[in-house]
């Protein structure tokens, strides 16, 4: 087969996710040979995300002596690939301050300062009083934005040229910070000599411009500006909306401080979306997929303490009505029916609703019309269902009024259930919490506390 | 303020929600004054995006009267930010061929293949036969490919120059095909006299290289190429992981058939991820967050089906023990207690390992340790919730053994359900299907099952 095709096939096997551990045991089998010239060949070979798959993979030892032999820049490429939370701190410990500088220079500014801002302050201090005085102080600015506003995942590196220029004293300029940057640019931020936003011009305009023209007349206005602190989920939202590959981001009156590109967003939107996700579950959002057990519990355990607190209101409603299920006992088995149920199509409203709050740009106004909707559907559904453990019921007791009550409760509890599944993330939001905190376990107790209370009550009212 | 401010505090005005409302109220204003001039240019301030939201929001037959009136450019931009499910098809059963025609030739090609689409069969050939033969042929091929695959979602208009020309001829023809594509491209794509795809050649390489240099110089192998038949989640991943900002897409022998963009793939993994959700939570992914109620009852009805029938088993469990409960009726408010909080901590479990199979590389091997972390974090937050338990059960009845009983059957159903929250979706997976499928009614089933069994069957052995 002939070049491109091996290329090709690369990519493919690339793209494969089960070689990983084959990966990992050739690693392990040059590392333990020692064969540290052929390593550091083969790993050029691969994606810097790939690279940085092993490394996260790689037991503690092997990873300082891997990361100890391997030239900076496919260090820095593959560090600026993985996820901050995965970043091997012991590396930065083991790595003397000269390395450690090699690494951060190396590195993209925005990835340097997240790597530089996971150590202990001292060590902080340390490392940028190695480094020359103005990156330094590129890198001292950058940290001290929070990690999830616009400020912490933007990069300071750039392509500006002053809106004297012409197109030609412009594609010159390009060529030369280019050079310097090295990274991918998407746009070319126009300034004024006090370094403040005037505008965008895109890199094909000023290739297709007459080289006489002059910027002015090349100059759009950003689609939109990004200011320094906004929040993370909010950029990526912008920039979803927009689709851009790259927006800037502004200090006060304008000044072009950085940019952000579409892959950092990318990585925002999963991020944000897992977060979700965990909070709908009532997972805390300091648990990452791969966390230890012990996080874990941490993560976890003040929501299950929650939902014992309201379990408990459940489980005092059925204590209230004992007298009841003592003299029909079959409720018992009724009870896990009508409130199950009542959790699912809870669940269902609720998983609907909170994307739709996250998705769609509806005005508040419109929150009551999303409560119907889904109370009405609780209407049908619950009709359905209830018919359904109505005739159920019948069939099992030979009593049609004990159908009754078990339709009637199935019914009113779907319609309840439905209710808060948009209520309660709608009432979060307007109370400007996120919409998905620990929803699932506010709406699977009050279809509990309701079910109960529905199928109890109407059984000691009309059965008794 | 100056012209600069003017776009900045327009931008942020633009970003701004809450005013969709207030722009509606301008819209409907102006169209009925029928200021056809004035909309059309207020219009054309606007984002496309907004334009969009706009259009989605109107009343059928003004948002017929809007799309009549303007422009075909803006319509064409305001449909392409759209979700091809909130194209409003009344609008193309009133536009005239002609209109029709219009619109098509101002989308780009895989847009203007959704819109067609959504066409009927019989209106589908109609439009095609209307256009030239080449369009026609291109979207002809686009309608083949399923929505949901790369094809589907890629775009034909691409730069391509061939291996032959050197740097210099190549810009010229980059410049020549830029003019015609009109869309923002991410790379130059290299191909032999057979259209195959030899590589990529940056932009910036070809403006930053010397004229005379060969494109053969400057070729690189592409990052990853993407298979036309490639599911849509699946090109989201592998962009999100190469973080490209555009990827080519190939047939058979490496014929280059288009490229995907980061913005296709953006919507992509929003879309894909509230499949996940919803999923998860039993609806199908049929429903669209704005759904109205009928298809909200189609999409969520089936799921409560399935889940009445797992309900009836744990039903059918307290059945077996109604004697149990006969003799000690507090059992049957512990009960919704056990079962809660197992449903919570199955749904921590199943939240966490969802993304985890979403979102990381692991080899099959390692789910079994995946699902043994869940079981001891279940093992944990079961021991400090059944003592919680084990002691207010005490207290409540008097009777350390009930307490002992209490604390033993929660104990038990949050190992069970950690371990039925990892188990479920890694199973799944295995067998092919999305982990996410309606996991949270299997894992809620069998909580409450084993939990009504634990803590009924220690019951009647211990206490009884």
């Amino acid at each position: 087969m002939n070049a491109r095709e091996a290329d090709v096939t690369e990519a493919t096997e690339r793209r494969q996710v089960d070689d990983l551990d084959a990966r990992l045991a050739h690693v392990r089998r040059l590392l333990d040979a020692g064969a540290e010239g052929e390593l550091a060949t083969w790993l050029e070979e691969l994606h810097a995300s790939d690279v940085a798959d092993l490394i996260e993979e790689l037991e503690e030892d092997e990873r300082v002596r891997l990361l100890g032999l391997l030239p900076p820049d496919i260090v820095s490429e593959a560090l600026s690939e993985m996820e901050e939370a995965e970043h091997p701190e012991e590396l930065l410990a083991a790595a003397s301050p000269e390395r450690l500088i090699e690494l951060v220079r190396a590195l993209p500014d925005d990835d340097a300062a997240d790597l530089i801002g996971e150590l202990p302050p001292e060590e902080q201090a340390r490392v940028l009083s190695l480094l020359p005085r103005v990156e330094a102080g590129a890198l001292h600015k950058l940290l001290q934005y929070d990690d999830e506003s616009a400020g912490g995942i933007m990069t300071t590196e750039l392509l500006a040229v002053e809106m004297a220029l012409s197109a030609a004293q412009a594609i010159e300029e390009v060529r030369r910070q280019a050079r310097e940057i090295g990274e991918e640019f998407y746009a070319i931020y126009v300034i004024d000599r006090y370094r403040r936003l005037q505008g965008t011009v895109g890199l094909q305009d000023l290739v297709l411009a007459e080289p006489a023209t002059s910027l002015a007349e090349l100059l759009e206005p950003p689609v939109a500006t990004i200011p320094v602190d906004m929040d993370q989920e909010d950029v990526a939202r912008l920039m979803a909306r927009y689709n851009v590959p790259s927006l800037p981001v502004v200090g006060p009156n304008d000044a072009l401080l950085g940019r952000i590109t579409f892959d950092d967003v990318m990585d925002v939107i999963e991020a944000e979306q897992t977060e979700d996700l965990f909070r709908l579950a009532g997972v805390s959002e300091e648990e990452e997929v791969r966390s230890g057990w012990s996080e874990s519990v941490r993560s976890r355990l003040p929501w299950l303490f929650v939902n014992l607190i309201t379990a408990s209101l459940g489980a005092a409603v059925v204590y209230l009505f004992r007298d009841t299920i003592d003299e029909l006992v079959i409720l018992a088995a009724v009870m896990p029916v009508i409130a199950g149920l009542g959790g699912n199509a809870g669940t269902q409203a609720l998983a609907v609703t909170v994307r739709r709050l996250a998705l769609s740009d509806e005005p508040p106004q419109r929150y009551w019309g999303v409560a119907f909707k889904e109370m009405f559907v609780g209407l049908i559904n619950g009709l359905a269902l209830g018919l359904l453990a109505g005739i159920a019921g019948y069939v099992l007791e030979g009593v049609w009024l004990f159908g009754l009550v078990v339709l009637l409760a199935m019914w009113g509890n779907l319609v309840i259930a439905s209710f808060f599944g948009a209520f309660v993330p709608v009432m979060l939001e307007r109370a400007g919490a996120d919409p998905a905190v620990a929803s699932s376990v506010f709406v699977t107790a009050s279809t509990d506390i309701f079910g109960f209370l529905l199928l109890l009550g109407l059984a000691s009212a009309l059965l008794l």
